[in-house]
């Protein structure tokens, strides 16, 4: 039973199924959210005299039970039932009656909504801050490890200057720890409370927001209530826009890691597992899993548009369009995370083809060093590159294969700890623990 | 068991799952034409001698049954079978021993992957066509329904001059009808024939493409081996394109009722069953429905770019990432044949508020009849102008309510007759008696 | 001076920069069919007794002089004067006194920007079908040239099997007659006359719509006045949406050029005009102009998404939004033209290597060849796959170096009469003739 | 001259304006911060003995007096000459000989650029954080101006609770305080120095990258060479995602200003600066500017994915593809300040419609106070929802207009303050004054 169902009035089973969509699989979601959302919530009524010391208490331990179930896989959002809200409201209204009633007071189903979806986007986030890190490591080990095999470097797709696996596999590391810095903005954004801005605009009840801020270990509050209602689809957008900043650089490497397993280049072996056969032609060993990844990396790049077309032009106050926001979000999570996975043990177990630049066909690579090897005897820049051009013309130019780079982040000094540092900050920066701890105590556990 | 599938080579479960990932679920959409295109590539091979007449025969006879099996909906992809494709084949086999796999022959998993997706696409562009008729048939009835009664005209969301409902409804309908030519393309580039191109670079086999082309009821081939392949992305690209045209329509036209349905405007009344109330708001009556159906027609507007994200500097040939635009492209048809139903029962349904020009507040929209009156009276226009602009400041304008607009399309001549042309010719130009005709025929039925 | 600017209101110069921005030097795109707009019109309203036959005859001389003006580069939209239509009417006015205001009559600036809209892109899409006609031919020349230039076919860039320059180049040339039927459609739903639909809710003078229909040449009416005027936007996104399809057939064979102008695969050398050399790298020679290619017409894709987010969700009726639409729409051929204009040049004078297939790189390509060799022995598929798969793993596999491909598509028959045959039928689609004459006919010209 | 333009080789004109583009026109926009990496440049090259100190004054001197050049406006590109940096580079030679060209060892083109780009985006994105302040102020004023005059608050477009202008322009307020977190991870992208990355694969000369990241002021390095070049692309997607943000919420506004000056809604009033009136109805007054406003933003919006469209798939390592990045970036800042400028105009000289709340039409917007009545009274809140509906249906419903509420964030209780000190914190993590800092001590001047 819907709680606004009139008497009298049924609804046709197409616009249910219409209007309902994917809503109830997408609320599975929020089940856990929804029950702390409650744990806060009762616990501000208290204080405000809605509830009395008696009834928290009861209400307190059947959220715990409800939590407990969620997290053993044994909850369910029963048949007939709107959405998980709903379900959570039935099964204290089923356990302690007018009690399990009186949750709702002061509170609308939006803000609810809101501080659900804002809790699981915090939680989401920083699942996908730590599957970063990991891929980060991952990254980081095999720059070390290569940092002495040469790679061509292109530019234009064309041959350029001596490059190496060390600064290949950095560099992408690097890449990681400026989006990590994206997704602490996307983290801080969802890390703020609209809990008491009830339908957008707000209660006559004497709400104490700034307990609830801190009971949800929320760095702040959405203070202004039609505010609060707004950021609505600026969440999505903000973590989903983080969510392809990772996306891109992993369809990047992956773009590379198809084309350096290519005949023509020859430059990385998959691993079997990672490479399917053919059903005509025998010899081939292709990378599909590179490919699905770049794939699927570059469709979540067109989620901040989906949102965005939801959203354009609507004027403020809440719309039932934005429940489709759910459906957009909610899933991209776990194919960032799955993708983020597939990564990891990718480079765990790409390998890498050494002493390359023996071949001579990557003899010109080196015509900037012979360059600067002139200028270093004094000819002047120009004068030295027209003499190396002419040298290359005339079939005169030797190359001088060895290398000494020792600038910051060169092939001589891959500047890993620097690396390491900024990504070490930027993750500082989400304040994460904050949230954690506020969430155990709120279930009452200790950490 | 895979195909490519090679002795001693385990894939771990993760890696299946990514690879897979919904495509043993978008498979099932491709099952009856895999058979259809089962049906012609064997009827050719029995032509250029590669199968009997008798293994022919037998082959018909069984994949007529797995035909039937799908339209009852007892086929199934079984546990460890990759794809419909190879389920098809595992059927053949299983009842036909060695004539089911001699099917293979001149073909690859890349052209039956192809021209199943050609057949799909084909087919449900057709329904989509379908349901946008009724739609449109709808249109046209409240149209012509409700052609004396007036509405506010806007424009900039300023009152302007007098519109009408029969004007409101006709131009929705005539937007459709312009849709139908996007959607015939669409139509049209899903029905060339790409079986006998093989893995992108053709067979050494003696095939007769005309044959099957004609046999599937194409209206021509994708000649070119290479294109035909090229022709992935494309195919979903303009399919989409042409579904995101009408749901930019429906999206409008959602957003106007949406609007129209305001106490601020008032307009229109929805009936019961397309509103929601509120959980704390006893007075509300939402337009829940309209708005799902504003932003799922809104998303679906994202979906050729996702196609193009997708497919963005890939270089040319088949890549993996391809099999990710069936889930692009398989669920937008459902989304998009789901929302003009719904359209088509809340046109049925929503009732129109008359008499609205009589309220004074809508005056001023009468301003360009009353310089046109003047202009007649042959005064020139600009000069009319500035005395109605006058008449206004100083209260003496007084409106001239009986409007006379008798050209083509205008409120007192809607032109509906040319608007129903040309929707019917639009629907003409696909072309679809070919395409139904070529698969009863192979399939042995007759209509 | 505005049209609408009333006494005593003074706005500030920012304001008018803010809502002029470049839609004056836009407006110039529009001169020429703003005159022809006013010859259609004029000559509308003598049928109706608006003007009489002599006032008519001075307007068409007129503005046949205008036109001339523009044709020689020596019209302009002076200082003050607020876009071309008043320029236009200045003109007029001016040469004509109170005649030349008469024009104004039953019209509305709105029809009057649509109708100049729609004649111009009409004209835009007509050049563009042209260019792409000229890269279409080139690519068929190439095609042939090279039908015997063997060039390794890859799928997921791993070498697959033979392909051939005449496949390469035939695949872009059918991938443009695809392209075409796009184009097609937009040019028809551009080739449908808003003249007279007013502000969007009509006239009650007694225009005749069908006239203007016939003088300007277009193929049918957008009859409903208010479908006249929400046709602004989605003529512009069904253009532009073509403009893409074709860029991205550009950008694609951009990315292989690209890619077969690198060193690691060697298959083209582009001439010295189309490369650049390096700063500080004296042995590079970069396709720079094939990089550009790539960008812009990528970027040309996102076209359409400009206009859909500028469209979304606003109401039916006029909004000034809309007149941002002309600075997405119209640049965006000027840039398409231009890059078609490159494409012709570098296929014109791109160099292709031959015997590339000698190298003993590529002979895992032959071992479909050699499958089949066995299957046509008489060894089923499925065994002669693993076979072969065998004698490459044991090194006695053996590639069979001659081809034999014979149907309809493939190397050894290309079937390009088939694909310029399609692309005839496409273009023959547009109707192109009727609009030409048309305009001929209003200036007085024969053909 | 190009400086890669090798003898006899000449390049048709039509290829260079291809080539060329919009560029040199960009490159105007570099121009400051080209001096000011030449100037960080020069002092590193002396430090590790590339210069002589004599030289360094040289260079030193010359270089302020080009940037006083740029500041009066007197620098320009010269016919012939490629781009700024070459500008730059011949006028140094011009002035000092030889010694002008030794500024480019140890540099190629590509972190020329790159290190120009950073520093651009950095002052515009700053800039932008700039004219937000302004937006935001203005918007604090006047909600605090209008706290006691009440708005209907709206849910689905339909009447729900009572709100206020106060929380309305505060909402705004607190939109653009998140948005300034963005913008703050944009800056912060920015601000990292690529200087000392060569052709994105590093210099065999000694270069001191700690130096220069100081000298420029840059909050830190990007370490890794090849990452430094990959950066390209990453910071233009950044910014322009930080600009689109600020852009929904102007966008947003845009769109409720929009519909709150219809008459239908009459919630405000524009002053005659922001209007404009219609050539044929006189008595229109229309929102132009907001309109503008809205669909200029709006547009904005598709920018990021501009960029992506450029980007995606392009294998690292510099491509030419990505010089087109600086049409998409550059003139979208202007774009942006233009709207921002406008929106704290029209901020300003908006007028307010007082005591809208009278109108009996909105009685019902204070049926959730009259329900909480009930609760305060003992009520269980089920049951006085039921009991209100019936109040409704059987009109005895009394709207209860005195509001009480009091909690953060709420009708009664803004949270001004709260709202001014998240804008601050925000805009404190630019750290903007170091690069400021920098760039005085840089051109020798003092703050």
């Amino acid at each position: 039973m819907k709680l606004w169902q009139k008497e009298g009035v049924t609804t046709a089973e197409q616009i249910e199924r219409f209007t309902v969509g994917r809503d109830r699989e997408m609320d599975l979601y929020l089940a856990p959210f929804d029950v702390l959302g409650n744990l806060a919530h009762a616990q501000m009524l208290e204080t405000i005299g809605l509830l009395t010391d008696h009834e928290l208490s009861l209400l307190n331990d059947e959220l715990k039970a409800i939590y407990q179930d969620i997290e053993e896989g044994s909850f369910v959002i029963e048949e007939g039932v709107e959405d998980v809200h709903s379900q959570v409201e039935l099964l204290l209204t089923r356990a302690l009656g007018n009690v399990g009633k009186k949750i709702h007071s002061g509170r609308s189903r939006n803000d609810q909504v809101l501080v659900d979806l804002k809790l699981f986007t915090r939680d989401r986030l920083w699942r996908v801050a730590e599957a970063t890190q990991r891929v980060f490591a991952r990254l980081i080990d095999r720059s070390e490890q290569h940092k002495n095999d040469l790679l061509p470097g292109y530019t234009h797709l064309q041959i350029a200057m001596p490059s190496s696996f060390g600064l290949w596999f950095g560099a992408y590391a690097e890449a990681l720890a400026d989006d990590m810095l994206t997704l602490q903005t996307a983290y801080r954004l969802a890390n703020r409370n609209p809990l008491g801005s009830g339908a957008g605009y707000g209660s006559s009840f004497p709400l104490n927001r700034t307990l609830t801020t801190e009971l949800l270990g929320f760095e702040g509050m959405h203070v202004n209530v039609v505010y609060a209602q707004m950021s609505r689809g600026k969440t999505e957008q903000t973590a989903l826009t983080a969510l392809a900043a990772i996306a891109a650089t992993i369809s990047r490497m992956a773009m590379d890691i198809c084309l350096y397993n290519s005949q023509n280049f020859g430059f990385l072996t998959l691993p079997d597992a990672l490479t399917t056969g053919s059903s005509i032609m025998p010899h081939k060993k292709n990378p599909d899993v590179a490919e699905l990844l770049r794939a699927k990396t570059n469709r979540l790049k067109a989620l901040p548009m989906e949102v965005t077309l939801v959203m354009s032009n609507l004027p403020s106050g809440y719309h039932r369009d934005m429940q489709l926001l759910k459906e957009i979000l909610m899933p991209a999570f776990d194919e960032l995370l799955d993708c983020l996975d597939i990564t990891e043990f990718m480079l765990e177990h790409i390998q890498v083809k050494t002493n390359l630049l023996d071949d001579s066909k990557y003899d010109l690579l080196f015509s900037v060093e012979r360059v600067n090897e002139l200028v270093l005897q004094g000819v002047p820049f120009r004068e030295a590159y027209q003499t190396v051009g002419k040298e290359i013309a005339e079939h005169t130019y030797n190359p001088p294969r060895t290398l000494h780079h020792t600038h910051e982040g060169s092939i001589g000094n891959l500047g890993t700890e620097l690396i390491v540092d900024h990504m070490a900050k930027a993750v500082a920066g989400f304040g994460a623990d904050r949230a954690q701890n506020a969430i155990e105590t709120l279930l009452g556990r200790s950490r």
